[in-house]
């Protein structure tokens, strides 16, 4: 079965994954498009094939794209401020929806989302963690649960990006947007909830703009007491590194680096460190976009959940809130529905 | 448009090209399989989906799948020895053939291809050498491409197994089997053909099979007088370990190690080699084949060519006298057809 | 000219840098030996050969080897309570005195051999901080003092022993014995005065032993803001593994791995961990006392100085009130005198 | 004891030599030079300390530097040609030797300076094949003895310098300077023999002098079949690089890099390659004479022998006739004398 996928949003993101759709991943046709731009997602739909003999709807409205009969399944891409209604939308028809991060701007908007998956009575979202299917992350974990280093005790994060957005860039959003992508990974790894959170200053970059605070170290406490210390460094300059090394209780296990070759030059030898978040992570993006167009044409869910996307938002919160205070700040969180339990 | 694949040969090669095609690429479905093993063949069509209503062919003959008008395009992973007349059949139906290597088991047989291909008046054959498609390659000729090393003067390169079949094996599958790819794969590094070989044998290891010399060392020298020593070694008993260093004028590149994570435990650091060329070249493999697919809808042609398959026909031919003379072999080879002149 | 050793404490580390300065380094010699035990210090001297014609003489008290004629200087690796006294009277008698890390067990006594240094005019003490003459330091702080890569703005450390003495171990002790080589190393890295202490409790090791919070976490902030977090984990099992990342405005330095092999079997590539402090730092403890020995034979002084033993205690005084309080405690140090300011 | 110690020739090899026994090592003191240069050897001499109330003495013969009495043992870094002559001298007047390499320019030579030796009835002369002391060959032939590995079969290996003297320099050099370390490092490493010699002559370097062949690819075979393919390239331009990897019948053991930091910036990851022999071996340079001290002081003999200088220039003379002639070259060696056995 051919998944025919909606699209809402075909800004940057949403061409991307249309793109990802339509050229890389199998199993997967675009039939319908919408944007807060209608003429976008007219130019987006009419470079695409469409379907056998249909061509690509463009929609006025996110939910006349949800209620299209020719969508199986609704990709959305849009502004994180839309994401709570189109979400709810697509659940309430029934649909499997795939929803960029944030699942939503706040964690009440997270929790909504949830009912709404809950009244449905089974899972119908998956949110865009895409790290989990990093082939990196994966080793990592797959050493974890093999369970050979003993116990996780704690972990070193680096997380850092060449250079912020020259505007408009506040030190919230290193919280916000970058540290999210963290915050999801190590619950992920350890596979347990963040309980606090506690945000610590360094030295400023003379290179961030001003203002902002760069780099920030955020420290979450994981609900077994283990430690995470997480870098984050958006004007770092070099390039896009994410690094991080897991301490167990008889060894540790670390990212490596991804330089496919070493040169030797000029007295160095070495390699390429990513340019941007798409050199680093494009191979995680079309396993995770496959992974969902797989357990949809199965009529299953996978990947990171409703649940997943709430606990970020919740983890999000109490940093913000730590930043804000300098305070070592819990993180409030309801019980885990066991609609949410864990996989076995 | 979706590329309708009649796939010659079922077995573990050709299932999993049409495992690829069915489940990771795009663009590609299968319609009509054929295998010497009649019932084999019938069993993987049963397992498979087919073209919207149409259910997938079994054929009884290579011929008969190949003037199906269901077969837009046609894989070839049978034995061998039957690659020439079912690749000539295809290139005289004027469709579009992928042809695992190697392309003929004998350089006359290549060239008998060739020939057939230049009459059809455009290209339709290409050879299924992978490694072309390796990221770490690709990133390598992408430096020597660069130019900012200088030109390249040798290379050391080393192509190991774990362990070679138990029985049946021939130090000469060494030079047929193995380092086929290594032929390939420095010719297109350095855009250059290979004018003569010698082999060198080095202590036999005590792992080899009986009467089998393992492992080798083949020297090759290239047009420009670059010269090339390749470790072969397929019972190397640690791993799949695919090696590759150039040395140019002013540094050098090798491909890097390959694991994702660094594991620290036991008075070790380290990581992992990977098992078998699967688990080296999956990706390879995936890219390969979606860029053939990719070029059969375009109604173009990509990739290794038949000169590329005769050329290392005619390589392993020199390779092979010289295991058995001991001496420097010259490489017998007529002048590179227009027709397959490089692309600009 | 040789330098006459006298050398007050013959336990293992006393006899090793007997072993050194009578085996492995040029310009010293040991005459004369004190210990507790004075027995011990008996054996040790009839084992050496002295100098000329005379033997290695054998005091009852560190005051009578302090007087003795023939020691040009004093080497002090007795307990660290006798460190006070041992140092003032090879102070007060003008002789230069090399004295094992601590310098003195509390803060206010390394008040008093500053006091004391300072009325004898000039400098005499250098204490045994060997990690700034390990090759990997040097290169780390050559590479931030070149300024190619701009200021240093945060530190990422980890000290891992494979196990602590399985008796008599406290969590205190993490931070007086092991943490004490890391807070003088940053002091020296940064060319700065850490001004509070944070210390942070991650899950605990079951490899720990009772009682012990095993790993800890130690956050120290510089003079300048720059944050440094360092792991401290001395049941890490799995080697002695001393780490260290600085990171910069563009860009970062870290300790390399060093392992002199790598070694490939058993589907993994990887390097040797030391197994302990004296597998990983043997050539600091060499280039040290080398060091203080030319720096003697010139009449001239060298190396960590009575201000950096005093600095060392008293950030050791404030992360282990910050142990206690849970809380962030700011160091509080006097200004640092204009006779133990930094060279040029 | 102190080793007193004569210098034949002071040029850079022999003052470095003096520094070393002068300001680095224990045990030695210099007391007589001798240099062709009778002015230069002056001048060494009264930089010099000397021994107790005794100046360093300038002898106008090496004969004469022999034959003083406060002579215990000679080092010789003169002119190689003149070697034969001044360690035979030593020989007989029954002193210690240290003779830098090669022992001497021709084998006979050599043979002439065993029969000395083997005349006095004990061995006399180390000669300086420093490698043997460097800690990445130590481990490696550690790991090889262990036999974890199995047993080794071939070996490549690289010797890259940065540029060869401007001028006066042949690609016969490239053998005899720059191989004879290599050739020495591999029989020690394998315990064996070199029975034959190959030279390979890959594309030359556009920065090789006019007239010179660089680089070369040596081929060693071993008397147990063995292989090793070694490449000399003396104009590498990107630094000093010297590279080995044994491969064994179960893993593979290689030289590690050598950088104390790894470094991120721009870009790229990656350490430092050394700019030159002395960056990459002084510290083999300071093992090898401390140990060379020690046997002296302890009427012992340590490190290479007499044998290892002359099987070095024998399979150099073969090396440079295999450069002539383009054809494998047998090694032609007697039976080694049992004088020089092998240590049990």
């Amino acid at each position: 079965m051919t998944v025919r996928v909606g699209v809402i949003g075909t800004g940057m993101i949403g061409q991307d994954h249309i793109r990802r759709i339509t050229q890389v991943l199998t199993g997967g046709v675009i039939t319908a498009v919408n944007d807060v731009d209608e003429a976008r997602a007219g130019q987006v739909a009419a470079g695409l094939p469409g379907a056998g003999q249909q061509r690509v709807s463009t929609h006025s409205s996110a939910a006349g794209l949800v209620a299209d009969p020719n969508v199986d399944a609704v990709l959305i891409a849009s502004w994180g401020a839309a994401h709570e209604e189109q979400v709810i939308a697509a659940v309430e028809a029934g649909k499997p929806v795939f929803c960029e991060k944030p699942l939503a701007p706040s964690s009440d908007a997270c929790l909504r989302i949830m009912d709404a998956e809950m009244a449905a009575g089974r899972r119908l979202v998956q949110v865009g963690f895409m790290r989990r299917y990093d082939d990196g992350y994966r080793a990592m974990k797959q050493t974890l649960d093999d369970g050979g280093l003993g116990a996780p005790l704690l972990m070193h994060c680096a997380h850092r990006n060449p250079a912020a957005p020259p505007y408009g860039f506040t030190t919230e959003m290193i919280i916000s947007d970058s540290s999210v992508h963290e915050i999801d990974i190590v619950r992920w790894l350890f596979g347990e909830e963040i309980v606090a959170a506690t945000v610590l200053t360094p030295r400023r970059s003379g290179h961030a703009p001003d203002g902002v605070q760069d780099p920030l170290i955020l420290v979450l406490e994981m609900a077994s007491g283990a430690l995470v210390d997480d870098e984050l460094f958006v004007n770092a300059q070099y390039g896009y590194d994410v690094r991080g090394e897991v301490v167990c209780e008889t060894g540790t296990v670390a990212l490596a680096d991804t330089s496919e070759v070493t040169v030797r030059t000029a007295n160095q030898h070495g390699g390429r460190v990513p340019v941007d978040w798409r050199d680093r992570f494009i191979r995680a993006y079309d396993t995770e976009l496959q992974d969902w167009l797989n357990a949809v044409a199965a009529g299953t869910a996978t990947g990171p959940t409703s649940w997943d996307g709430y606990a970020a938002a919740a983890v999000t919160d109490a940093a913000l809130a730590a930043l804000q205070s300098g305070q070592r700040t819990a993180v409030t969180m309801p019980e885990r529905p066991a609609f949410y339990a864990k996989e076995a």
